[in-house]
């Protein structure tokens, strides 16, 4: 098998699922009880919060863990404006993942008035965002790096651009494609949210966090224990947190060689798309080398996804939260017509060799 | 390391653990993915479901997976009063756990009248909860066993009462003290909700589940993407699932035996208790075998705790999410001075032995 969807998950490293079956079988204690078993667990959950909050130059104790990117993303959006007793706008753009988009058209039926920014000739423009910004605005919502596409937002620009027409607007940065490949930190922008996942980087599903910037008014999803500051109550998923912390530690130890290793392995396989007679490349030139996104009008998607599961090989069309319908960014793109419905995304990791992409390139050859 | 503190957590089974790692470095596609490999982790998950809804008989379909029993009782309540135009009454009782209370309490700030139905004489009894149902009434949640005492309340007596007297009651019961170790399913009680969690039996902590009856009204908690028929979207917690599963049919197989063996340790425990100058049992006389809340009264709660702390004893005074604040349930009770001060929750497991309630036996009678 050739896994080549890592924008969808990533196969857990070694030394991180072992680090949570340690939890489960040694380290079991409840991280809130009395005694010093309990305390162990609650130990190794504050150090794996040290391990996350790094990667994002952030505060320790502002990190606090959810159950995923999508429970982050829903905690920043309806958390932070949950405490508003006057309705405002919020701005996103229409490109952002779905749990981002859902919750803020969730907003929308509060009361809010959401405004979608789309690509201008296939990209985000800073401008456009920075200038929907006024007086009743109360949160921008952008994404660090687009989970179909690659493409780098230019959170930076946006982020201080936002902060400097009105200081009271929050920024949420949908970091889960970015975070520990690409950095992304409070060093660079001056975000009040910053929402991650484990499962990205070679961690295990079922385990995110949020950064929540200090003295922020907060509403919670869910009531009941003390855990997480109240911000997420429930016993920890202590394996999970753990093993989080284990990922973001290799993601940010090995950040630049990850990087160098898994750009290489995008150059060729452009280089070698490039040889196809109508291949077009949806990934900007600049984009995150980790997705690679391309339209192969030989086939449609439907039928590249034919091709590749019966030779073994995992590749996506979209988001994997969309399970299967058409790309809403590739149409937010401006693309159209046979590009649009011949697109496929393939998803680059450090665990993907040369060799398994000239099996790809092999089967593409055969087709064409 | 004496572990008796089960009613906090306890130790994953050891196949059960290995079912998390195996799914997370074997079998880690995205249940969402268009390929084999996603779907040899959905048909993992969908069998994971099946052994958790048995052990309730509910149809697999109508069990949806969370990140535990905190998020699933907040479903059950959030997510049943939100599709709710006018407000009405909710009835609870007054020793639910934090998760219960506090989603309680939340919906009363959003216009709802909650009522807490108190113990009488210790006990809940099921009229109390029955007389308060009124044509405004639109949920009654009542926890099956009580976490703290065993207390093995009457939802069987309450929920037909309750459904009796006001068909379009919502009735929640929050099984999740008594999953997997005493029989309550959709056989016996006509539930439109039951909460449950991996980690009271042997399975992972960060897992838990909802069955919501078919053709309920449900407002999610979060937005995004499809997965668990949108009632909670976000990339499924494969590995927390299929280990939940494992610990679901582990518990349901030995249900009878497991019951037997703590029980005769109940019992042993009790005499050697009766034993003691002045200890009295407040665990009812058939609670759940699985708990033993008892007062010493030679000593507090706290200076217990530190005297098991040295002889590595892990016992708790309390629910481990009240981190050690003191009994909402034994105050509620009408248990009140030192009898109330010295209060010990003991909680037993399969794991648990005679020769460990010896040990703690002699460090209490030492104490004495």
């Amino acid at each position: 098998m050739i896994y080549l969807d890592n924008c969808a998950t990533t196969e857990v490293d070694i030394d991180v699922a072992d680090s949570a079956y340690k939890m489960m079988t040694e380290c079991y204690g409840n991280a809130s009880s009395p005694y010093g078993f309990g305390r162990d667990a609650l130990h190794k959950i504050t150090e794996a919060r040290y391990q996350v909050a790094q990667v994002i130059a952030a505060p320790t104790e502002r990190v606090f863990f959810t159950s995923g990117g999508t429970e982050a993303n829903n905690l920043a959006i309806q958390g932070s404006l949950g405490t508003f007793a006057a309705k405002g706008k919020i701005i996103t753009t229409s490109i952002e993942h779905a749990s981002v988009l859902d919750a803020c058209k969730y907003m929308g039926l509060q009361g809010y008035e959401v405004v979608f920014v789309s690509p201008r000739n296939g990209k985000i423009e800073a401008k456009d965002i920075i200038d929907q910004v006024d007086k009743d605005t109360r949160l921008v919502s952008v994404m660090a790096v687009n989970n179909e596409t690659g493409e780098i937002l230019p959170v930076k620009e946006i982020s201080y651009g936002v902060k400097k027409k009105n200081p009271k607007v929050y920024f949420h940065c949908d970091c889960i494609q970015a975070y520990g490949k690409l950095s992304v930190s409070l060093n660079d922008i001056p975000a009040d949210f910053i929402t991650m996942s484990a499962h990205k980087i070679h961690g295990p599903k079922g385990c995110g966090a949020i950064y929540i910037r200090n003295q922020i008014p907060f509403k919670p999803l869910c009531y009941g224990g003390k855990q997480e500051s109240m911000i997420r109550p429930g016993t920890e998923n202590a394996a999970g947190i753990v093993a989080f912390g284990k990922a973001a530690n290799n993601a940010l130890k090995d950040m630049n060689k990850n990087w160098s290793y898994v750009h290489k392995l995008n150059q060729y396989l452009r280089d070698e798309l490039h040889k196809v007679n109508d291949a077009v490349i949806n990934s900007p030139e600049n984009a995150l080398p980790y997705v690679l996104n391309v339209s192969l009008p030989r086939l449609t998607t439907e039928e590249w996804l034919h091709v590749f599961r019966m030779n073994n090989i995992c590749i996506s069309g979209s988001s994997a939260c969309g399970r299967g319908e058409k790309s809403r960014v590739i149409r937010e793109m401006g693309i159209t017509g046979r590009r649009a419905d011949s697109v496929l995304r393939i998803g680059l990791s450090k665990k993907n060799t040369k060799e398994e992409l000239d099996i790809l390139m092999k089967i593409i050859k055969n087709v064409y």
